[in-house]
């Protein structure tokens, strides 16, 4: 990425008054290399059962009941999200498994820190048995009612119920696109000029995508970026509403896997801030290097794909 | 719980300015009945191993690899886990677990979400063979460089580094002593007035409580509460440090569970802003229901216990 790239694009989120904190990380941080990762890999090969006083399983579930009867729809849904999972969980806190996406969900902030979807042309394809408007966004009983947020919570808040997993991306049943609209999938979003307008178009085209590449693997999240205030001190700040206190993300990431009928692979990593954008600013502008995005949230994105195995990152070889 | 009571402990909190917090949600909330716990409980009896495409395991691990030749100590290890989370895991992301205490790692704010203690009159007391002295600050190499705090994140930023899992609760052996100075243990903390008195003081009779009861468990962690700013929202706003961005928690929590000779249980359970505390404010003062340091934090304490079965909570009769 050449300096004048990262100048500009650097303009454009200072513009939004949260540049100095991707700035400061990715020009301070770029040196430090990639090594092993500790956490999400490793272990994950060895056949390993329940050690006592480390009940480790209960973060792991299905947000649906699965019927006795219904065992082989259930090894339908274990395969799907082995499909969609590919190439690594970014984290492992309080996962949820839908038919067609998958969540973690974090409590303390009543918002996901990630949803993970794996696009396809099939999966995308306009479908007339579906249709998002008989779908209603409901709050998620798999989770604890101290952490759930609810439709309340939004009312009056000036802020849209933003998805994160498209309902345009579960377009194969309409099941898929009703589990959308989980309140889990859900993040306060300034309505006109982000969600309704710059988020869209991101989201749609991802979707385009999959007219180039057969499978497209989408991860999607909130962000809660420090500033530099007045005291020359970076704070993290956000708002919180409803009697549930739902963060308002300040960002929103986006870090997209591109899979080539030929098996290579491309990444692109994007983050916008939660407020009107220009209609005019090109996406380009908000590539950030997908570590950035890493070290904000607290994620390791695409962690069984070594980075210098990808033949581009946001669009330039690596 | 008297109307005067907590009146006077809201004039304390208030007074430090995240009153509206700990308020509005204690009185909103108490007319919700705590439910089953989907999320925790439940499904950990049951015999379970791995599914494929859930690589669940990733997220517990010991912090320092056992050696093959020590499988004997590796077997103490895990049942003195076993009794140190007794009464149930908070959380289940990123656990690490030490020779004679539990955290939960949080990889977005470098700060842990909890640290489990099982206090016995043996493990506090006093041992000339342990000296805190010995023990240095160090980082923890078993988290992942992106989101491992380092000494250099605390120099010069005004803040201690503050044990979350004290040191004087862990004299045994020294090795116990030296791992609670690991920085995945540490917290920013304000110094004086803070860390080196009331929240010592706190500390101090906590381990006291081991007088009275031969077993003592402690939950500790940071929270960030919103405030209601002049605009009339709310607002979560935290200080970051350092160059990898370690939060400064608004506030810390311990919530304690004692086990007298016969069995019976009590709870207490503690919220202290992080800032300079008036020495003369009785500690008693600082009490909130356990449930709104939970839905705060996004935990569930001792959930292996239900409420009702306890003899107390907060020194009053349940």
């Amino acid at each position: 990425m050449g300096s004048r790239n990262v100048m500009s694009r650097l303009l454009v989120l200072s513009s939004v008054g949260f540049g100095g904190y991707l700035t400061g990380s990715y020009l301070e941080r770029r040196k430090l290399i990639r090594t092993a990762d500790y956490v999400n890999t490793g272990k994950l090969e060895e056949s390993f059962c329940s050690k006592p006083g480390l009940p480790i399983f209960g973060t792991v579930s299905a947000a649906t009941p699965i019927p006795a009867e219904a065992q082989s729809s259930a090894l339908v849904n274990v395969s799907r999200v082995g499909q969609i999972m590919k190439y690594g969980f970014p984290g492992l806190d309080n996962i949820r498994s839908y038919d067609d996406y998958v969540l973690s969900y974090d409590r303390r902030t009543r918002v996901a820190h990630w949803v993970f979807e794996h696009l396809t042309p099939a999966t995308v394809k306009h479908n007339d048995a579906v249709d998002r408007a008989k779908s209603d966004f409901k709050p998620d009983e798999s989770i604890h009612p101290f952490f759930r947020s609810l439709n309340t919570d939004y009312k009056g808040s000036g802020f849209d119920r933003g998805h994160l997993a498209a309902a345009g991306n579960h377009r194969m049943e309409q099941k898929h696109c009703d589990q959308t609209f989980y309140l889990t999938n859900m993040a306060p979003q300034v309505g006109v000029g982000f969600n309704r307008d710059k988020w869209n178009h991101l989201e749609r085209y991802v979707r385009k995508l999959t007219k180039q590449y057969p499978n497209v693997y989408c991860c999607t999240g909130p962000l809660y970026l420090p500033r530099r205030e007045d005291d020359g001190k970076l704070y993290v700040k956000y708002q919180v509403i409803g009697s549930n206190n739902v963060a308002v993300p300040t960002h929103f990431y986006k870090v997209v896997v591109m899979e080539t009928t030929d098996g290579r692979l491309e990444m692109e990593s994007y983050v916008l801030p939660n407020q009107k954008i220009d209609d005019g600013t090109p996406l380009t502008m908000y590539q950030v290097p997908p570590e950035t995005v890493e070290r904000a949230a607290g994620l390791l994105f695409f962690d069984k794909l070594a980075r210098n195995k990808l033949s581009k990152i946001n669009g330039k070889k690596v």
